[in-house]
């Protein structure tokens, strides 16, 4: 730290991405990308674009947001694009969380959300999961602060019904409800078409898993007209050119075969059951996750034993080292062979224990 | 503004981007782009890169950094590649302004610094320019605060010696100043080497100008190891993977085509003399520019007004509204073909006139 750093930062503890290690190949389950490549049409897209890097991109990011609000069915005025959702989360933090409304969200859920509280100086609250980690929406009823919440939630995979969330925001008419659904394309009903009836409702997602462009940055925030234009209030005082032109043009490619996406939505919702069941069969426990990830333990082996004697056999999964996950890993689903490559190291592992 | 806009920054007054008019095509000589394409180099590693899209770019950005550093003859560790340098700048803002560090910077400037400061809730002195639009550096000797200074300042062009910048250095000691050098590739000295002896400096550059990338967003910040680990923990806080895949490979391909780059920016050198001579025999008057722009006022012919006809004709440049700058225009310098159309375009405005 240097003598300079703000006093306002320097206890800030910055988040912990995934590990990429670059000493050795590993099948990569620990960051939820996807096993498929982009859509050849975003790889076609992004490649044109690059030939005309000399001009600032659209800093309205016009096509593009016409084009995720057509596939919504909203107006494009209710659509924000960010440089990956963590952005819009971001935005969120700055625009709606102060003194006066505290972030509310689960204890166990994505790592962010107490960082950027920390980065944005906002008072948080911190709601325990229950014991098998599912979101109790009672202690979600208080109308006192900005809500976040993952759905499906992280890592456990576990998602709430539109019912339930219907339910939250009608309990917090004073305050935004962030529901951040970067995994909602693995079996999860969406919450966007609440948006024109809640004026508090925010939905974050991704491209970065269904759509398999984790590498491009992009991510969006849906609302009501009021809503996304203080974000864009938040992004014009931030960084107007957020998006560069090869993102947005990826984007556009992948928007245009949603067939390819959901297709292999749908294979990594097979492999999901494939790798739980062949797990259960090996006598672990899960979540039900909704997710493109299993969150998995062991009664036999220790979860940082399993992420360590996994990573010494070529495999990186994502081990949390906090006190109600130490015993479980987060596992990415990825391409059959990488389950099926998976399933059988574990096997080993677990035979060289016993 | 929605009912949920926090008190925090309802009275923020986002950054206005040069106008990105769709209705028609322009020549567009105002947001300060390169008139040359990208190093073909980073058009092929942009392409490229676009294959991997579903796996997160690298969030250290080895090798980028390494290559940057190596043409600036420094260490990784003193560099920071950021989602262009309106990153870093805000980056600094969080990282090294407060209440016991207000920003300070001139009057006119890159408009952005009232907007950073703004939004991170950091009180602000503006230093006026002298009555020639040059900088008074003895007004920044005071130790009291975050310097901002654009080193050559825009929108005028006019730049600082190094000497002069290292009198502000050792003058605020206890205070970082940052040296936006956004335009020192067209002819005005780096005070990079200046980071190994003065630990309160920043340096912030970006690929938008003279690497023609403005439409793939890159910049970044240079200092001691010190002040880059504290941007890291801003970064780390932010967005981590702030830089896409293709872009940071774009930076590759374009920082292996150093030649590329001088050449066009010796070409804009060029044009920038041929346009002040042109405008001068035409009876502008205009700051000495050592930027890829000119600032150029003509007794006959208010800024704005110059500004819509230049419009008119199918030529787009930047008019400010601020007091001190109506009866300017800020002419970025594009191609000898661009300059000899826009000359052409004034003096054909200029005897409408009289």
């Amino acid at each position: 730290m240097s003598r300079f750093f703000s006093s306002k930062l320097n206890k800030l503890v910055p988040y912990v991405p995934g590990e990429q290690p670059k000493e050795r190949d590993y099948i990569k389950l620990n960051t939820n990308e996807s096993p498929f490549p982009p859509s050849p049409k975003a790889v076609k897209y992004a490649g044109e674009a690059a030939d005309l890097l000399q001009l600032y991109p659209d800093p309205d990011c016009k096509m593009l947001t016409e084009k995720v609000a057509d596939m919504l069915g909203v107006e494009s005025q209710e659509v924000l694009l960010t440089n990956g959702s963590d952005e819009i989360l971001n935005f969120a933090f700055m625009a709606f969380c102060d003194e006066s409304s505290p972030a509310i969200f689960p204890d166990i859920t994505y790592g962010f959300y107490t960082v950027f509280a920390q980065l944005n100086n906002v008072p948080y609250e911190e709601i325990p999961l229950e014991e098998d980690f599912t979101i109790d929406t009672n202690a979600y009823m208080g109308n006192r602060g900005t809500i976040f919440i993952a759905n499906p939630n992280a890592p456990t995979g576990i998602a709430l019904s539109v019912a339930e969330i219907e339910a939250i925001l009608k309990a917090n008419p004073d305050h935004v409800v962030v529901i951040d659904e970067a995994y909602v394309d693995f079996g999860t009903e969406s919450c966007v078409p609440l948006i024109r009836k809640y004026d508090n409702l925010l939905v974050a997602q991704t491209f970065s898993k269904s759509r398999s462009m984790a590498g491009a940055r992009l991510g969006f925030g849906v609302g009501c007209k009021a809503l996304i234009q203080d974000l864009n209030t938040v992004k014009y005082s931030t960084n107007p050119y957020n998006i560069n032109r090869m993102t947005m043009a990826a984007g556009l490619g992948v928007m245009e075969d949603e067939a390819y996406t959901k297709k292999n939505c749908k294979t990594i919702m097979d492999n999901r059951t494939y790798t739980m069941e062949a797990l259960e069969a090996l006598g672990f426990t899960m979540t039900d996750s909704k997710a493109n990830f299993v969150f998995a333990k062991h009664p036999a082996i220790e979860g940082a034993k399993l992420y360590q004697a996994l990573k010494n056999k070529g495999i990186l999964v994502r081990h949390f080292d906090k006190s109600r996950l130490t015993q479980y890993n987060r596992i990415t689903v990825g391409s059959r062979a990488e389950m099926e490559a998976l399933v059988t190291a574990v096997e080993a592992i677990l035979e060289e224990q016993s």
